[in-house]
């Protein structure tokens, strides 16, 4: 195995770990020993996940080391695995990123460093990502949240701030914003240039059971695995419990003007089940690749809201801010925003539309779209 | 496979994964589902982990499907690992956990509640364990660093507190004693307790390299792998980079008996190496089963120093305190503190010791020795 000129391990790895490794023309080389094994594949996680659609063939070498060179894919953070004879296995080489309802392996490929600054760290000032553990009522169990403070807060002590919860995909936890998503770099970033206020963000798991209740058994597939349903526990876990922490133990403002919900995918259903039902609570919404909220063929948003959508005039007025927000390389949630948007037009509900070229439905896009949101809250 | 009557998920299963599973004679059951393969065992991350000397075989279903039980443990967290037709694979029912230079998967073995109250999330007030990312010009890096900061720390905004430096071991990272070692929660019940004051805690990583140097690749075995040796670098860091980082950024008492620095196992060389020759900058050093400080066969301590301990009764006179823990059950290091005792006794340097019973050079072991070492800081 020769290793290409100007290649170098990818920012994702593990300390030391040399693959997988970037090449200068934006392809990957992928490398496991497996001395053992008759069939090494790398299968991107997901259909659309900027790797290619299909897993690749790996080639063995004569003491058993398999190494394989994807194509340039498309820039951002990408899930993948080994399937090792039918076993779905992890990188040794790379960190773990939770997601697909377990820990799979991720790979970095960078963008262009011009465009890419946004999300990586800068010699301006940085927050904090703090994880702080509370205990729950609503499911009685300790959960965790994690809960960015931006610059200044820890010196302007009479300040108070706004508060950002933002919802992570489905299969992913509380985690995926910072490490996946780099949300605190974004965070950082967009308050240095002034394009966003200071503010909190939260960040919790979509997953919530009644006490005695527990999350499905996770499934492990060679290929893209389905989440576990959403219930409606959340939303009250979020109401009942979390805001409650979050406002009493951080300097927050705590008017709803004061108080917005996003999500990615899933975690956008958690954002309109939780803040269309809670208007008392939340004046703005952001839904960034939001699939349908109930069945797959239906859209379903302004029915699904089932009541405050009814008097358009009041909810528009009610409602600062409902913003829409996808790639325009999703198989998927692209083509199911612009149907939400007709639905929306028919029903005269007053709503923002963002789109961003070319990405799919994965976190570069997402990265995108919490940089654009976060511009437009709280002024 | 039957499920046993009073068998539950492992604390550290991704949620919802059935397995590995404890069982109420503190056996513990392992499952993977890997139908093309030959022979699968289970791994206990070392030879002295709780879970046995020895891989043990998992036995295959007519599905496909393997599993096996091993006897009842040690209690406390273990690291471990499947060896499927001689590739390392994590589980994918287990949470990921930084050690052996990669991720791998680790398991939980519950102690009696009583006893293990002090590492559990109780009702008393929760510090935050803050992620902060800062430059650091020894190695011209971004870097992580984990930050707790006690109860009280956002609400009592004139109070300076001192700081405990602790470093994780060999081949694991910064996030070592917030996953594995539960350090928030041993440091939230000691100080509601009020067994030890208010302090903030500070978590790096022992490898750091120059500038163009970079960590050596990791090394991928079925049975445990050395960690990357130690060097300097990581001392020039702490002093020159996070000091000032943590004093310029928290609100910290500054002064030499307001700051001490501890490790376990390799962190212990990290602490010692650190502090000892900077001992204007601390006068509290703690080892938690601590190895050599050069080759496996020399102590080595005193010479080691090389200065500060040649005066004794100056150095004595400096240090406030030289903490050394282990735990009895430890086949190496437990025996290496004897044999520094001797040394240090025989050189009439002052020290304390404190040993507990039956734990091996396993997490347990550190949980215990942090919790007892905090108490005796910065009165």
């Amino acid at each position: 195995m020769t290793v290409r000129t100007g290649s170098y391990p990818a920012s994702t790895n593990v300390r030391g770990a040399p693959y997988p490794r970037i090449n200068p023309d934006g392809s990957i080389t992928f490398l496991i020993n497996a001395p053992g094994a008759s069939r090494v594949q790398v299968q991107p996680g997901g259909m659309d996940n900027g790797l290619g659609a299909e897993p690749r063939d790996l080639v063995r070498d004569a003491e058993g080391v398999w190494t394989g060179t994807i194509p340039p894919g498309v820039p951002g953070f990408h899930y993948y695995w080994f399937v090792v004879d039918g076993l779905v296995v992890n990188d040794p080489g790379s960190e773990t990123f939770f997601g697909y309802n377990r820990q799979t392996s991720g790979v970095e490929l960078p963008e262009d460093p011009k465009v890419a600054a946004y999300y990586q760290p800068q010699d301006v000032p940085h927050g904090d990502v703090r994880i702080r553990w509370y205990w729950a009522n609503t499911t009685k169990t300790w959960r965790r949240a994690l809960v960015y403070t931006p610059p200044g807060y820890d010196t302007d002590v009479d300040r108070r701030y706004a508060v950002l919860y933002l919802q992570h995909g489905g299969g992913e936890d509380e985690r995926g914003w910072t490490t996946q998503g780099r949300m605190s770099f974004i965070m950082d970033n967009a308050i240095a240039a002034g394009r966003a206020v200071p503010m909190i963000v939260v960040m919790e798991c979509n997953y919530a059971y009644e006490p005695g209740q527990s999350a499905p058994p996770p499934v492990v597939s060679t290929v893209r695995s389905r989440p576990p349903r959403l219930s409606q526990t959340v939303s009250r876990l979020i109401v009942d419990d979390l805001i409650p922490m979050v406002d009493g133990s951080f300097r927050t403002l705590t008017d709803r003007a004061q108080r917005a919900m996003a999500g990615l995918s899933m975690g956008s259903c958690v954002a309109l089940q939780t803040a269309l039902h809670n208007l008392d609570l939340f004046d703005t919404i952001g839904v960034f690749s939001g699939p349908p909220l109930g069945d797959e063929d239906d859209i379903g948003l302004v029915a699904a809201a089932g009541g405050p959508m009814d008097d358009t005039e009041a909810f528009n007025a009610r409602l600062r801010l409902l913003w829409f927000g996808a790639g325009t390389g999703e198989p998927r949630e692209w083509g199911i925003t612009q149907r939400r948007r007709a639905e929306l037009d028919r029903a005269g509900i007053r709503y923002t539309y963002w789109e961003t070229p070319d990405v799919s439905h994965e976190w570069l896009t997402w990265r995108r779209c919490l940089n654009e949101f976060v511009t437009l809250l709280f002024h």
